[in-house]
């Protein structure tokens, strides 16, 4: 085991994208624990757009990192110490272990054992076994509720999160068209994971896309991104319409909060209901969603791909690779070096 | 009875509120019936918002009003002539009858008959136990759903439907706020309807009224405005919080559609539940109401004020006065000259 414990620690907010002063990089004693605690080391982090929102002024559904602690993270690792019989040591561990190579778990925290049965790679364990694909499918059958034909659209249909909730809504029955930016995303969406159609928004006709891809309106909305998009997809909205509200990444980074959408008249005209989530909420029902996703990736049903990026000093860089679009599925750094 | 039937035909659709141009006041013949019918002659018309989003460009929840053809509009009248037996001479229909002295209805128009034993006067009629009523009822008990001491806010509390359903969470034990244009509305909705705040939002510092109003934020929005008051609003929603989305009254005579909250990020956040509802949707369900509804105004529970036009030529005026908040609850005009 390493005789370090790198961490980055928050050293101020930034007000666009994380820059290099972001954060600290330092490196302190491996912690030691005890009793009813366990050592994790961290091996692979998971790199989602809610980490931005932890960083702002203001508290969202968490409190803001505050300056000088550990940036939070949702992180993959394995028990290497123990005194608590919970966490045998060789147990992987799944959950908020932040931007670190070590944490003390105990049973206080919201962690997942990953159980010794299920047998995927890392990635796909913190992606679509994982928050990823819980937010996904708590998202689509929950709030969206696509019924067999109905029109889906989900927007930042290439990333971890979307991608997955496409799948889901195709084994559903619906009509699924997913938003993505570049003809590699959008044909990856079309031929790999089986979505009907799929609309380039960095495309300057994406508006006629939408409206090609959507002749008959649209009656479940994922919504990822917000921003224009959003209002777009708002104003074709049928009677009944559901929206999961699950992501707003095109706003994460603006130093004061976007206008709302110009079309969201619609949600009174078509009865809409729209239905914010944080996925933390369905924690306690994570099992289920993790059965029915393990046995449906068993089955080839729900494909996924992953962008590794290595190096634990990376790991600023991806967040902005996150919201620059370069990665397609899901975003995960490898820490161990 | 008398020989000619006024009405007033949409001729231009406005741009802003209505004037002179809008409409032409004809003169026809009172129409003939023909088997299975009834002549209904109208006595007083119900003024409310949405009667502007049915003379624009785009359909809304239901078709524009055609140039050429009757304004729309919900009345009060009483049948004078019968070929058809659900509508005996003498009885009070509430219903669609549109801007003119006469109506013809049948079996296939959604028309309530005002049962003999409910004795109210016209504007209680067409308000409290009408479809205004009605729209106070199930947007406040099946969307707001209220819990004993859960802060409620209701935008345009002073209006018809605002002032009802106030009221309602009141009886359901909640805390109520209601937002008001002017201290003599706010001085009612607190001294004579029981609200347990006012906020003036024609007062500088009606953002710190909210505040002041809501400390511990806002748990249902009974939304009936839209606008820089929804976006306030909105900002303060708790976890949890449920928005009936009833109207959007401050962008109905816009030229287009105004900007969206930006504050629309908060319902993400704090996983809001909003769903918008037109409450013909609800139409075969309004016995139920209405029948809660007289109990409580019976018990003296709930109290409602009306605003009373004089004269069918001043039809036009009535709906910009209602757009310019000058009445106080329901407003009607009594077309009997």
């Amino acid at each position: 085991m390493s005789e370090e414990n790198r961490r980055f620690l928050l050293a101020e907010r930034p007000t666009g994208p994380v820059d290099e002063k972001t954060y600290d990089l330092v490196k302190e004693p491996v912690p030691s624990i005890a009793d009813g605690e366990a050592l994790v080391k961290v091996k692979w982090i998971s790199i989602d757009p809610t980490n931005r929102t932890w960083i702002g002024e203001e508290p969202t559904y968490l409190p803001p990192v505050a300056i000088g602690e550990v940036m939070r993270g949702l992180g993959l690792g394995e028990v290497v110490e123990s005194k608590n019989e919970n966490f045998p040591v060789g147990a992987l561990v799944n959950g908020l272990t932040g931007w670190q190579d070590y944490t003390v778990v105990s049973d206080a925290m919201p962690l997942m054992l990953v159980p010794p049965e299920v047998k995927a790679d890392p990635a796909t364990l913190l992606g679509t076994l994982g928050m990823t694909g819980c937010t996904a499918y708590f998202g689509m059958t929950e709030i969206g509720e696509p019924k067999e034909g109905e029109t889906v659209v989900v927007s930042a249909a290439a990333g971890a999160v979307g991608s997955i909730a496409g799948q889901i809504a195709k084994l559903k029955g619906a009509r699924v068209v997913g938003i993505a930016g570049g003809p590699k995303k959008c044909a990856w969406l079309v031929d790999q994971l089986g979505f009907d159609e799929a609309v380039d928004y960095k495309a300057d006709d994406w508006r006629k896309q939408l409206k090609d891809a959507t002749p008959d309106g649209i009656d479940v909305d994922f919504e990822n991104v917000g921003g224009e998009i959003m209002e777009a997809v708002f104003a074709r909205l049928n009677k009944d319409a559901r929206v999961a509200l699950c992501g707003l990444i095109s706003g994460y980074n603006d130093t004061e909060p976007p206008p709302g959408p110009r079309s969201f008249g619609n949600l009174l005209i078509n009865r809409v209901k729209l239905q914010g989530f944080i996925i933390l909420d369905y924690y306690p029902r994570f099992g289920e969603a993790i059965g029915q996703l393990s046995e449906w990736v068993g089955e080839g049903k729900i494909r996924s791909e992953q962008t590794v990026v290595e190096g634990f000093e990376r790991l600023p860089d991806a967040l902005n690779m996150l919201f620059a679009g370069e990665n397609t599925g899901k975003l995960v750094v490898n820490i161990e070096d």
